[in-house]
């Protein structure tokens, strides 16, 4: 536990009891610092031996860079949120950056949002194709224009003139997602479904991360290449401030993945958010009630991470798996696929 | 004191103390059916007799239509706000549709949102240039796409597909607001605020409307041209779910306008359902709270307005003025400015 951490838990442990809900975890329990996801994934029994072992150790890998970038002097929760997305964007196991799946009309567009706990500052860009991480796009959005979303060419413009990486479309390319977008024409032609299809991943699998630094200030990003097959120009929840990503240090931090168009409609990470503001209830119940009570009725797959200013984390998703992990201050990273 | 207002007051007055605040007005108070908003507008001493005139009637014609348009056998609340939205975009009075205000690049680029607070179910566009309804292509993205988002293009491509009246960009061009983005351009280059920008209508000027209908059931819509100059590519927060338009049967039918990155970050319409689902509070105790409070703390200028499946109506703004109305299922319209 860092001294902040434990200047926290002192603080909560002698406030006078009240009707609101006791949120902490018991003493000596190690508060998480960075929890990540990278999508729902592939079904269990599609998955190789050698896939996983790369994917667990990806995640792990991204863990301890992600707690390093945090432990930096000076650094805060977005910087460990943006380290971690970038490294998942930058490999093509996950469906975001290099891997991203393909549209329609055979093409990636890219999807990012990130923002700030303490001051509510967000940044969000949806439809770019050419710039190498998108959650760099809008952090810099946040940090360097006076807006919260840019779109398609305008967000491109912008993002070469702050001089972020960009990269030839072709730079997203992989072979296992154009494999996956001519299975997906080829259905659409025939109508029928071929057994290639139940080999793919999942058409959803966004990466995202959420944060806790020294001082407390949360911090959520997440980042995706959308839905294999998506008509152009749509959007998910991704970019959607409320939707896919939401931070308040009052609340919580949080993450999503999923059928998008249900986390746009239920408005997810504020949901849970508003939740543990005014309901009192602790991110697990939260998480767990928007997830597997109000999205399941409502025919909507997907899992959210989350993560309170205390350190308090939970993950919660009605799929068959979540590609997922978290790390505390000075322990081992946990990084789980299918299991619970 | 109006007619509503007083209404509201005097079951404000009749509530008995409670742990869950009764949501509904006594019997036999007028319940509002329909209210729009036609964004902050312009300062009280810059509007001439002549143009408040003509804002003053095509308000009160909107919200006469409007509640025709509800009145049809089998119409909804969702038919209601889509009829009102189409009047405003199509009235050069108005920042939505015909009269949009212009990007950095003198470009009209319009977005807009919809949504039905019974099912939850939403449509979106965004960066639409083409379209001469946005309202109308968000609904169509709603009924008849499976997503709840579609931006630039590719939310052209499907809106002519889908049949909708499409223009060329030349239709939203109109004398004022080409005026003031040459204006804005000078103001760019020479660093100088022209004495002719203080005549201009407000850069924000959004068009929304909330309605209910016989069954009960909410609904909530917004379309925008935007903020006049806006870099092109900038979204701001009326095709946003959860930030400018959110409609819930069990907390309130939302749509906003202002200065859109805080409403985005603040998850404005969503927060405000948050407060009345959540913390029992009335629409207007929500309403001012999150519009007088949290937004005013933020320094975020804008409005909302806000209406219960009770008919209960509440308008709240931090700025000059809004341009709104509101009418009952018989009543005359009312429509007001400046004025509380």
């Amino acid at each position: 536990m860092t001294a902040a951490q434990t200047a926290i838990a002192l603080a909560l442990a002698s406030a006078a009891p009240a009707a609101e809900p006791d949120k902490k975890a018991p003493v000596g329990v190690p508060r998480v610092v960075l929890a990540i996801h990278g999508g729902l994934g592939m079904a269990k029994e599609d998955l190789t031996p050698e896939l996983e072992k790369q994917i667990r150790a990806k995640l792990a890998e991204t863990l301890e860079a992600g707690r390093g970038a945090l432990a930096k002097p000076g650094a805060t929760s977005l910087d460990a949120v943006e380290h971690a997305i970038r490294m998942l964007e930058d490999s093509p196991l996950f469906n975001a950056g290099k891997g991203a799946v393909f549209t329609h009309e055979g093409r990636n567009e890219l999807d990012a949002s990130i923002m700030e706990g303490k001051t509510k500052r967000a940044g969000a860009v949806a439809g770019v194709t050419i710039v190498k991480n998108p959650i760099s796009a809008a952090r810099a959005v946040m940090e360097r224009s006076q807006h919260v979303m840019l779109i398609g060419r305008g967000a491109e413009v912008f993002a070469t003139k702050q001089g972020l990486e960009i990269v030839d479309p072709s730079y997203f390319w992989t072979l296992p997602r154009w494999e996956q977008i001519q299975n997906s024409w080829k259905e659409d032609k025939t109508g029928q479904v071929s057994p290639l299809r139940t080999l793919g991943e999942h058409d959803w699998g966004t990466v995202g991360a959420v944060a806790v630094d020294a001082d407390g200030n949360l911090a959520a990003g997440t980042s995706t290449g959308g839905m294999n097959n998506k008509q152009f120009g749509r959007v998910g929840d991704s970019p959607i401030i409320g939707a896919g990503t939401y931070a308040d240090n009052a609340g919580c931090a949080v993450s999503c993945t999923g059928h998008g168009e249900y986390f746009i409609r239920f408005a997810v990470s504020h949901e849970i958010n508003s939740l543990v503001k005014y309901q009192g209830l602790k991110v697990e119940q939260a998480a767990d009630r928007v997830v597997n009570e109000t999205l399941k009725q409502a025919g909507g797959e997907g899992a959210v991470i989350a993560l309170d200013a205390q350190g308090n984390y939970s993950d919660a998703y009605n799929s068959d798996g979540l590609y997922r992990g978290y790390i505390t201050a000075d322990g081992k990273p946990t990084v789980l696929l299918h299991e619970r």
